[in-house]
């Protein structure tokens, strides 16, 4: 296998687009990352799209031609992949392989989904196809609701408390207010969080990602070739991927996923590091027991302390360890395929010192993390300096 | 790169499964793969599955996880890859890169479609997002009517006509009454064709592919493992993919698949082989007319000459090129994520001399050819005996 490195890198401002398909989002993700590198479109040997429910939300199917044709990039060989909020991770670690193996020498991975401006109720239920649909959503059950069991079970196992919850969201959305790409800008409070209405109890609104649309894209090289187009390279020193059952009632553990434990632990493996090496890491909050969980799936801190860490303010900017700079899903928003791709977009800028107001000092290594479903897919990279 | 082989292949039997969900299948084709050659699910490294729109179909996404864990082999990473009708063929690739690039040595390929049984007038309208749903679908430019244009232009430059489309249809049928695994088992006519109603004209119902449950699974290992599993290893000696417009207006060509012609020259160069190494072919005949652009584009007849080829039964099994042994999409039946990995399931069977009735004699190199929409994906591969 060829080292691989990330040379350019790219996404739109994440919001609500009323005025923009996922084309347009998905062109000016690509082309900035063209530009990022210097890159000339028939330089690229293929394309990697993660995105989620597009036939759903938007009657689209085929996503990988249709972006090759819009960016004037055809014959390029272009391929859509998909694993639910994972999609993105999917996408790059995709992206990685065909590059590592040799099969390619220059490949774009885009990530991308448009959730506002789709008909009706389509969103809930489109986001609902990540889970069982025969057992779950069928039976009522979206996803704040199964996040919310898991939230129940962390604060009986381990007394997690609400507020300790809510300092998740104070912290990501004030990273988020240090990103100009950020869907949301504004910083909160315990109380903004503590005075929101219940979704699926113990989550408030303040608990959960929003619907947002968007597009990140990553041009990927083996890392000697992507010297000469950046003068920093970011090597991608793991790619790992693990599945668990898809439907909640079937796991080991509510209050922990198993899928980014086994992903965690073959990333660390491959890249000869641990957890105490990681100096910033985007997780994948889609609510905030989710990134509780996260973190200490992840082995950054003992299972059953994510939360009073939080608390404590261990995760935030230049702390411990400095956990969604980007804003995460809550603060810099959710559009479910695009999210692995940006988490990787967030490192290379940490990672090339290029994080404006959220910069984390000293960065050498870091780490994306990106769930599908409520935990049926886990994806993990490790990045470094080259 | 390393060299990959197929160790073992399965599918269910295509046809209606109106009591069978498309887990179902995807178990029993999995099962049937790996049982294939003697495998233990705890060997699996990874798995690939490809599938169109599960999410418009079915309301189910992530498949990939789901597949990982009704057939018990979480914690195994497991992706879903889509690139419309070609996703099956996208699936196949993406598992060969990931067994060549040395990231994974034991991989599991599926592909599955699950059409009947969905609500209302879903499966015209999810096949439509296989094109533009924007400047196709939503103009009323259903897959029939795009395809009966590329029919109504071929037969204006070349002179192509009905009866021999029709032959096509004839051919496939005949090949599929062979095949117990094939949707349609009765032999039809060039009356039988030409006194069905027009669907899209000059497409009649029996130009037309028919609407399929089924699933299909290979095992690929790197060439040196696979020999261990099986007395019969496939090798997989080329894999090649292109994209084009995804409106057919945008193309250079209505009589011709750009995709296709890019796909083949590629996959002839990895092979180091040209078109009449080739003994048997599976090609994408979703319609009569597809078929014929295919044996033009991939090299086996001249442009405009496929029509008259077919009518003369120089395509016939044991002919000059033996296309479409199993069927086609038109006789075996086009479950559409399925239908690349069934391929590929029925060149394993002839190169191993294992296709009863409709083995082909001599059989040492053989191609499949699956296209996603109306051309702007083509995936060939290039297998021969190891």
């Amino acid at each position: 296998m060829r080292r691989v490195a990330i040379a350019g890198v790219g996404m739109t401002k994440f919001g609500e687009e009323w005025t923009r398909g996922f084309r347009d989002m998905l062109i000016e993700a690509g082309t900035r990352a063209l530009a990022d590198c210097n890159l000339h479109g028939e330089e690229i040997d293929a394309i990697y799209v993660g995105t989620m429910a597009p036939g759903s939300l938007v009657g689209q199917e085929h996503v990988g031609a249709l972006v090759a044709d819009s960016m004037g990039l055809t014959p390029v060989p272009a391929t859509r992949v998909e694993a639910a909020c994972a999609s993105g991770g999917v996408a790059l670690r995709t992206g990685y392989m065909a590059v590592a193996s040799g099969m390619h020498d220059c490949v774009v991975v885009g990530g991308v989904e448009k959730m506002t401006d789709t008909p009706g109720n389509e969103v809930a239920s489109a986001l609902g196809g990540a889970g069982d649909q025969e057992w779950e959503l069928f039976m009522g059950a979206t996803f704040p609701a199964i996040y919310a069991l898991m939230a129940r079970r962390h604060m009986h196992e381990y007394g997690t408390t609400e507020e300790q919850l809510a300092s998740v969201a104070v912290k990501n959305h004030s990273n988020a207010s240090k990103n100009k790409h950020a869907h949301f800008q504004n910083e909160i409070t315990i109380e903004t969080v503590m005075g929101s209405k219940y979704i699926a109890s113990p989550l408030k609104l303040f608990d959960c990602s929003p619907i947002t649309d968007g597009a990140a894209a990553a041009v990927l090289m083996p890392l000697e070739k992507a010297k000469k187009y950046t003068e920093q390279p970011i090597e991608i020193v793991a790619s790992a991927q693990a599945s668990d059952a898809i439907a909640l009632h079937s796991r080991e553990s509510m209050s922990a996923l198993k899928s980014t434990q086994v992903a965690a632990r073959k990333a660390y493996e491959m890249a000869k590091l641990s957890p105490k090496d990681i100096d910033v890491v985007e997780v994948h909050d889609c609510f905030t027991i989710a990134e509780v969980m996260a973190i200490e799936d992840l082995g950054f801190f003992k299972k059953g302390e994510g939360a009073k860490a939080s608390y404590e303010g261990r995760t935030a900017l230049n702390s411990e360890i400095s956990v969604n700079t980007s804003g995460g899903l809550k603060g810099c928003g959710h559009p479910v395929g695009a999210t692995g791709v940006k988490q990787a977009v967030e490192i290379v800028w940490q990672l090339r010192g290029k994080a404006d107001g959220r910069q984390v000092k000293d960065c050498e290594i870091g780490m994306t993390h990106n769930v599908g479903g409520s935990g049926a897919t886990a994806v993990v990279h490790i990045m470094r300096k080259a």
